[in-house]
Parts: C-alpha cells; structure tokens; sequence
C-alpha cells in the first residue's frame, strides 16, 4: 500500500495476518530506502515492526496511551499515524522530529529523548486515568537497556506496589545501544530461554499432588515448596517479586504471539509486564548482524551494501581523540580507568576496553552510578575517567556535587557531545553543562580550542590531584591539526591569546574559536583591532588576563556554544562587578533561554543569531559605545 | 565503660556477648541523654547499636570499609572510633557532623547525606582493591528505605553482574523516613516473615528427591521444577535473581545471630546480602513506639518524658503552610494531586494525605520517578504539586529538564528548605537550585517573602497554565503575620517596592528581606535613602522594575542565600548588560563558591560575610562610588 496515504491506524483493525505481514514487509522497506538517504536510528525501529504493528491493531491510540521510551523506536509509529510522507524531512531542520513530539500528532502522548523515562509517565497517566474514572490501557513500550535506568526501577516499585493497570512492553532485544551489561539482563535472559511459563500450570499442580504429606519441619517446608512452585513456575519471578504479572517471552515478530498474548494482558488486573523479545535491524542484513552498536543510529548509507556514506577524509572524532589519550596515558599510569554508561561505542571507548579490559567498566544507562562510582574509585586513589554525553550527565548532577565535588576527588570528567548536536534535537543539545556545573564548588571546568590543546588538558586532567576536573568536548571531529608528539600539562585556569587587539576583545572556547578568529578578521579589514581569546578554562577565569583587559577598558564579548542564563559570559559579568569593574560594555552571546530543536549546527546557529555576521555586528556595536565614551 | 576514653574499636575484639550487650546499653545511655540536649537522629542510632559493635568486632576498620548510606546512622560508629567526647557540640558550628566526615576520622572512608549512594561507592572501592590486588571486605550498611533510590538499583545490576565481592549490609527497619513504601518493600516484607532460609536446605532435598520421575514434556517440567526449588528457597529470590547472594533475616539486635551470618558472608564468593532486621529507636519507649517518623531527628527533647523541647509560641512552620494551602485549594480544585519522595511527615502533608488519601503519592525516596510522575499527570490535565526540599530536587535535575520544562508542562514544584538549613550541614544546604533552575527554559521561580505571600504564590502556582512553576521557601518557620482570608493571584513576574528611596536599592527576596530592610533602615539613620525591593519573582525577572532602577542610575546590593555563581544577582547583571545599562554599579551577596558547613543558620551566615552588618557596608562602598562618578 502507499504508506503515505495512511492518516491514523484505525485501518489495521480489518487486516489479517498475512495483510499485517505484507505491511510489516513495506514498512521495512520504506525505511531501509528513506533512512539511506537521511540517517535515524535504523535499528530499533527495524526491530518493532511487528510490535508497533501489533500495538495500533489491539489498542485504540491515542485514548490508549502508547509511551515510547527513548523514543528513536518510534518511527513505525510516526508512519501509522500519519507521518510517512514527512520522511524525506527526518531530523532535518523544519522537519520530522527524530523523537515522539506532541506538537506533531495526537498519537504522540509523550515526549522522550532520555532514557527510561517511560514508566514514570506511564504511571501518571494511569493515575490521571483512575481519578477521572475513565477507562483506557497505558502502554510504556521499554527497551531492556533503559529498563536500568535507575528511575525505570523506582517506577518499577511504585507502580508494582500500587497495582495500577497498566500493560508494560518490554521489549527485549539485549542490547541498549551497545550490548547490554547488568545483572537484570542476565534475569531477561534466564527468562528468554526458558520457553513459556503459561503452558506447564497444569504438570505443576499435578507435581504438586505428587509431594508428599509429611509432618513436623518438613510440613512447612513442604507448604513453602507448593507455594513456590505456583508462584515461580507460572511467572518470571523477578517481576512477580515487583508486584507485576508477567507474560511471555514473546516472539515480537510473530503476529499470532503478540496477538494471544496482549489480549490475555488486557484481561488481567495490576500491572503486567509482556516480555517481548525482538531482534534489532531485523530484516536488513547489514544492520541485522552489527553486534556492537554500529546500526543503531546512523548517517546516510548506500542501501544495497549497508556501506556508511562518509567524507572521503575526515579528522579524528573528538570521542576517539579523548578516549584515545586516556588510553596512552593508562599505558603508564595504572591507576586510570574508564567508565561509559552504556556508550562504549559512541565514547569510542572499544580500543581502550580491549587493551585494559580490567578497567573499563560499562555500567549500563546509570548515569547515576556511574558517577558515583567514580568517586568511589577515586576515594582509593583511582583516577577514573567518567565519559559521559553533556546532556546525559543531567542524570548525575546530584551525584557530581554531592560525591565527587563535595568530596573533592580527582574524578576526570569527559563531558562529550558538548554544545549542539544537530539531528538529536532538543533532547540531546549539550548547552546547559557549563551552567549546571559552573556553581558546584570544587570544579574545574575547561574546553580545548582543538584537539591538540585537547590531549594536553586530557594529560592535565589526569595529573591533576587537587579535586574533580571537567573537559567539554564538542560532537563530531577535530580541525585536522598538527599534534605534538609529547603532552604537556597547562596550567589550570590560564587562557591564551590567540590574536592581540586594542578596539575590543572576544573570550571564547571550543568550537566558536573559530568564529570569533573570523569575525575578528573583518573587523580588522574595518579598521578596528579585536583580541582573541581563548578563554580555554571555564572554571576557574584566568583573572590575570580578564582584569587586565578590563582595566584596558577594552568592551569585551563573550562567545558560547551554551545557554546563556548563569553561563561563562555570566561569569565573566560577576568577575568584572565582584572586582570593581563597573564600567565595561560586555555582551554575550550564546544559546537563547529556550529548548534548540533539531537541524544541523549550523541551520541551527543561524536561527538563533550565532553567526560570524551577529559577532560582527555586535562588536560594532561594542567599539561604537566605548567610542561615544571615549 | 567510659566512652569518652575509647579511641578505636580494636578493644571489641576481646570483648564477650554479655559484655557487648553491655557495652550497648552504655551507648544508648549515652546517645539518649547526649541527644536529648543537642537533638540528632536518634531512631537510626538506636537502631542500629548491635549492628555496629557487629561489625567493628567481625572486621577491621578502616582496612575494611564500613560505607554509612544516608549516614545519619554513624553515631554509634562515631563513639567506637574515638569521637564520644566530641558529642556535646554534635551537629554545631564547627561540632562534630552528623553525617560521616573524611575530616574527622579515618574510619569514615565515604561522605554521606543524600540517600542511595554506598553501593556505587563500594562498588568503586571494591574494583580499586581488586585492581590492586588487596584483601580487604567492603561493607556498604544501607537501609531498606535508601535501597529504592534509582541509583541504588543501577548499582545492584551492575555489582550483582560483575559478582563483585562484598558484604551488603540491608539494615531492615520498615522505614525510610516516614513507613516505607513500594513493591520493594513488600518483597522486604515477605523475606522477614518467612524464616530462615538457610536451615531447610536437607530438608528440600529430600523433597525433590520424591517427585517422580516422568517422560516427556513433564519431564522437563519436573526437572525446572527442581532447579527452582534449589534455587529458591535457600534464598532470597529477588536478590538472588539479582546475582546476589542473601542471607537472613539476621535478629540485628541478637549478637549471635549477627556473628553466625557476618562469619558465614565472609567465607561467600561473590556479592552478599545480608538482610538485618532492625528497630528503629530501640531501648528509647517514645521512639521506639514511632510510627510515623517523628523520631527519625529531631530537636532536644525531655528525656524522662520523650517530650519535644519547643518553643512556647511558633508560627506556622512553611511546609505547613504550604502543603495546608494546597490543601484547601484541592477541596475546590480536583485536578490538584500532591507527590513526595519520601518526605510526608517533613513536607506536613498528613492533612493532605487524611483528606485526599487517593490523591496523595509517597513514592519512596525516588526523586527522579517523583519529578517524572509528576510531568506525567501534567499531560492529563492534572495539577500535581511536587513537595521536595531544595537538596533532594538536586537529583530530578534531569527530569525537570527533560521532561517537566522541556515539555513545558503545568507542575507546581514546592522546592522546601531553601536556603542554609543549618544543623544537617554541607550535603543538605539548599543552596543551588536557582542556579541549576534558572538556566531552564518555560520554568517560572519564585520566593514569597512571607507565610500570606506564600498563601497567594501557592495559589497563584496551581491557577497558572503556562507551564511548570516553582516556589522555593525556607525550612523552619514564617513570620507570624497576619493572613488574608481569600486567596490572590500574583502577577507572573512583579516585584514589590518595600520600602522606597534614592540613593541605593536592595533586590532580594524571602528570608532575606528583613536583613535588607534593617540594613536600610540603618543606611537610613547614616542620612542615605535605599529602596527595598521583594524581587519574589527570580525568574522572569520585573523588567520594569529593574529597567527603571538601572535608568535612574542607582547603585544596586542584590542579597539572595543562595550561590552566587549563575544566581539572582547574575541574572541582574546579566539583564542589565542586554538591555545596555553598562554603567551601573552592581555588587551581588551570597553563598560563595564553597560548601557550607553545619551549624546555625545564624552562625553561618555571619561566618560567611552575610549579615546586617555586611550589607549596610556594602551599600556604604556602593554609595560612596555613585558619589565619585557625580
């Protein structure tokens, strides 16, 4: 059929099986092909063809509530709700969002990005649901990965405790992003490969008959091995233990399974979990056999032979530039390790884990642990490597004040994926790290100009033993510069002038160095001369240098890749009034006090005015107000 | 014995049963009558008096590392490691911390305060002795209450995955702070009534010794059957299933039985818990008959009678005055439901709870599932109210975010204890949610500066529509004035002049207004005129307002107890820079960049430069400057 003709899912109800079938099969092909061309997260949805299917054929969305965690699964959905002919537009700009997004379908009740969300939200629903007195099935729709996530488990308990109606999907396909890790796998996978409980009641209450009666001792031993029985036997007992029914394992591309078993769901009363289990990329070979992660998220690729389509040559990621030197550093140092919550992959962290397999320790999605684990490792002299996304450690900012910066240990924090991601959208813009963090006593906070200064304040980080410090790198790859073959420490909180100027000064960091080199090029072919500065360290200023610039009376504008409420421009502000310089003309640009969608960085900075041209004008504006007052 | 004389608990070694019992009955002697003077969380201590002795008698501390969760059950630890005579001054300025401190001893190897930690910590401390290739146990005591906390779970999966070797303590006291809840705890509940596992193992065998052999599909059934009796009733299953091992219920209060399983988890391969049923308040009648929490700590009291030593007249205290004005507002307002992590008897939402028991949530201590619920009743058209003090929403940070503000959803967050909270020091200060909030985008702050405002902001949250608001207020008690019998709103975003004048003005807000207005009224008798003004909205700023403050060239002190990194001062400084007031002299007082200790918020305030005194000096220096430049 032509999916772009689909308005709502009401038409799944009159399909057969077989009809399903066929569909499933266009799906996938529609978004092998369209996915080739923009990129997504090819593999999950791959894997929940059937399931989503299955889900808007049994249930009435959007008075049934369907909550993708994560949500990049979510594009099967996005098709039988209308969507397809938006497809051309995925994460671009303007266009389909990459994520469930309420402002773009009834049938989106819940946005997600982060993980493990699901349950939490789930349970609001029902309890809204319950005191309206209205009737309608909730169905969170979880990975076994996010499932870890330490507010999935405290969703868990308060739902397993309440008994609320609500049919949890867990959809089990043993991996997160990369292979999953914890022990709650190794349960799903105890469950996985024990064939289904439902069918062998009857053989346990004839087993049952068969214990003897005996007296004394044995008498309640005897009792507590029946119960046993009825209660272990029938369930995955894990989540019985929770308060939950549980039924499956399911076959997640078997129509007929999925059927059977979310029409017994719905019959039951409490929460039920249906553990269905899924293969990821299902149906495209390429993506089918990636058994690290490869497949999960992609860019464009040729179709027929699964090859990424990349730039003939590109510099070192940043990821693998950091990882990498933490790895020629652990060479020599045996008290460095590394910790990835559930991102081995996306950290470049794979050459690290296979020469130092002993420290590197994948925690699964638990930021929270991750974090905390850290400090406790640096508690013993360790010197833990945490990497970690900038928009995932929001998940740890209690465990960063409170554990490592409360405690002042040498945790070495690699925040990655700072500043705007691009395609991941809001979710996922790593802009408030430096806000969030600048407060936390104890912190030391910086961003290297390129990767070169990057693996000399890698080496910094990991000499450094006088409390927590944090590096910001940005996604993507480096400039392509030289690298000094010996590292080099750099003194904590000194900046660097990258060009010296007397009209005005630009403090920058990161990726909008460059910006700011351009911009001062022009200004300079107006007649003005701007200082650059690469105002490297975040935390602590280089007091030196910003005092002397504003004893200059120099107008400053400070430049971020990051929001701008609380942020560096911010600090600069507070030096310059808590040092008695009340009088110097500072503007700051950076990220506006709004949520960035997805597009490319650099749709995306042009949208908001964070451009060579906005530097440009502003600084015009700067040298023109200390000329009035000259 | 003298306690005071102890110096570190090697003396236990010696010691026999009858004479730590005896030794037991001194310490609680000791702590019920220290306490009774000072206050302190005496129900966790008492509770936890065997237990203790337990454990430094079977281990060696500090090469063994005894990990307190939470940690205000370490007093007893305290006295065994040479601190009793240091417990007159428990909990004041520059006393003894009533948490553990690296500072203070070398047996206290973890820091604590917020719940949930110890595992990921002992997880970190158990990797770096392995590592390192030592011996040594590592014993993290967690209560059944912290064992809820996500990250507590997100350890479990990864310890129990790694089978790492160390000794859990599960000290079981039914309680987090309030009665505890969640399926959990059920599972909890289930494990203490069922006897001992340990002994029926022969017995079991013999059972499965008599099931029948059988052919066919039976057969397999049979002989699941039989891995699942094996694997069940020598256990705990939950944590079993978790890749523990467990052991109890262990009497905690019975030295032998404590010493048979700590001997036994020893000798155990692999990660261990060991459930240990304990009282809370145990030997002291009024806080051993507690049922709701009021012992947990408190204040001085009588100790003959168990009787609180209370002022004889006190306001309302604000948690009151706020969970009983959202009270009043649900009678009329359906839609309102209130949520707490744990803290109803803190957060005084009993009436709330006798009242609107269905629409009442204590979802444990569970910050994150808290915040998310909450965003999830929002999308139904709910009016939740998140009751969660100022250092506890440190670890919703992400939820509020992501989920809450991203999706700009109506959730009235009632951020207690803002400010310095005093006794509970450095872990509890609340002193960073406006800088981790103000950053976030769609969420409106706010601060009333007394009970009656605070009445009307309440109102005000709940009528409100536009997305998610908060109101931060202060532990203890209001002012006593006098209360409107109606509720108003207060228009999003107006400040208030107190009091007017020409030559300077005062922005602050809640508990620091009185402080501004003595500190003009002195400025006042010195023959200068300064504006107070309630800033009560601390995000959005009153543009006019402050538009027409920087116009008339005043100088401005802003005051907030608060960091001052990224606070209400900085966005003062940062909306004057935007709006092109360069010239204005702005000087900002706060909490500076370092961790406030204990003691009484009086006695840290004035450690800290932050009194009465310090503003009118300010003000003078900023006066004097606005003199110069006329």
């Amino acid at each position: 059929m032509d999916l772009t003709s689909i308005k709502d899912p009401s038409f799944l109800k009159g399909m057969s099986n077989a009809q399903l079938e066929q569909l499933g099969e266009e799906i996938r092909s529609f978004l092998i092909e369209k996915l080739s061309l923009t990129g997504g997260h090819i593999g999950p949805n791959l894997g929940v063809v059937e399931l989503t299917l299955a889900l808007h054929k049994c249930f009435d969305s959007p008075k049934d509530k369907i909550i993708w965690d994560v949500g990049h699964q979510s594009y099967v959905h996005k098709i039988l709700t209308g969507r397809a002919c938006e497809f051309d537009t995925l994460r671009q700009f303007k266009g389909l969002c990459g994520f469930p997004k309420r402002s773009e379908s009834a049938h989106d009740v819940w946005e997600t990005g982060h993980s493990s969300t699901s349950l939490s939200a789930a349970m609001g629903m029902a309890i809204a649901r319950d005191l309206k007195k209205e009737k309608s099935y909730i169905l969170p729709v979880i990975g076994d990965g996010a499932l870890t996530g330490g507010m999935a488990l405290e969703a868990l308990n308060h739902i397993g405790h309440e008994k609320t109606n609500m049919i949890v999907i867990l959809n089990d396909n043993e991996m997160s992003i990369a292979p999953n890790v914890g022990a709650l796998h190794n349960v799903l996978g105890r469950l996985r490969t024990s064939g289904k409980y439902n069918g062998v009641k009857d053989d346990i209450e004839w087993l049952i008959k068969k214990i003897p009666a005996v007296g004394g001792v044995l008498a309640a031993t005897a009792e507590r091995v029946k119960d046993s029985l009825k209660y272990m036997l029938v369930s995955g007992m894990f989540f019985e233990e929770m308060g939950f029914t549980y039924l499956g394992p399911v076959d997640g591309h078997n129509f007929e399974d999925l059927f059977e078993n979310l029409a017994y769901a719905k019959k039951i009363e409490g929460p039920v979990i249906l553990h269905v289990i899924t293969k990821k990329g299902k149906g495209y070979h390429p993506a089918e056999s990636d058994k690290i992660g490869t497949w999960h998220g992609t860019g464009p690729y040729k179709m027929n032979t699964g090859d990424f389509v990349k730039p003939s040559f590109a510099p070192p990621s940043w990821s693998g530039l950091v990882s990498e030197t933490v790895r020629k550093i652990a060479r020599k140092d045996e008290r460095v390790v590394a910790i990835t919550p559930a991102m081995p992959v996306g950290s470049k962290l794979e050459g690290f884990a296979s020469e130092f397999p002993d420290r590197m320790f994948d925690v699964g999605i638990a930021e929270q642990h991750a974090a905390t684990l850290a400090a406790g490792l640096a508690t013993q002299n360790m010197k833990p490597f945490l990497a970690i996304y900038s928009t995932f450690l929001q998940r740890a900012y209690d465990q960063v004040v409170h554990d490592i910066c409360r405690q002042n240990l040498n945790v070495f924090i690699g925040i990655d994926r700072a500043g705007l991601v691009g395609a991941d959208g809001e979710t996922h813009q790593g802009v408030f790290d430096i806000a969030f963090l600048r407060h936390v006593p104890n912190l030391v906070l910086m961003m290297p100009k390129d990767e070169n200064e990057g693996q000399h304040m890698v080496y910094t980080a990991l000499k450094y033993d006088e409390g927590p410090i944090a590096m910001r790198f940005p996604r993507g790859n480096g400039l392509g510069v030289p690298m000094d073959e010996t590292f080099k420490q750099i003194q904590i909180g000194t900046w660097e002038i990258l060009k010296d100027g007397r009209d005005a000064a630009i403090l920058t960091f990161g990726t909008t160095i460059q910006m700011a080199l351009e911009a001062a090029s022009e200004m300079e072919s107006r007649g003005l001369s701007v200082k650059v500065v690469n105002a490297r360290f975040i935390k602590p200023l280089d007091g030196d240098m910003l005092s002397g610039i504003l004893e200059d009376g120099m107008p400053i504008l400070t430049i971020e890749e990051a929001v701008l409420q609380g942020g560096f421009g911010s600090s600069v502000l507070e030096y310059a009034h808590d040092h008695g310089y009340f009088h110097n003309v500072i503007d700051r640009m950076g990220i506006p006090d709004e949520f960035i969608e997805h597009g490319s960085v650099d749709q995306l900075l042009e949208e908001i005015d964070f451009t060579v041209e906005d530097a440009v004008r502003r600084l015009s504006i700067l040298a023109a107000k200390k000329q009035q007052r000259a």
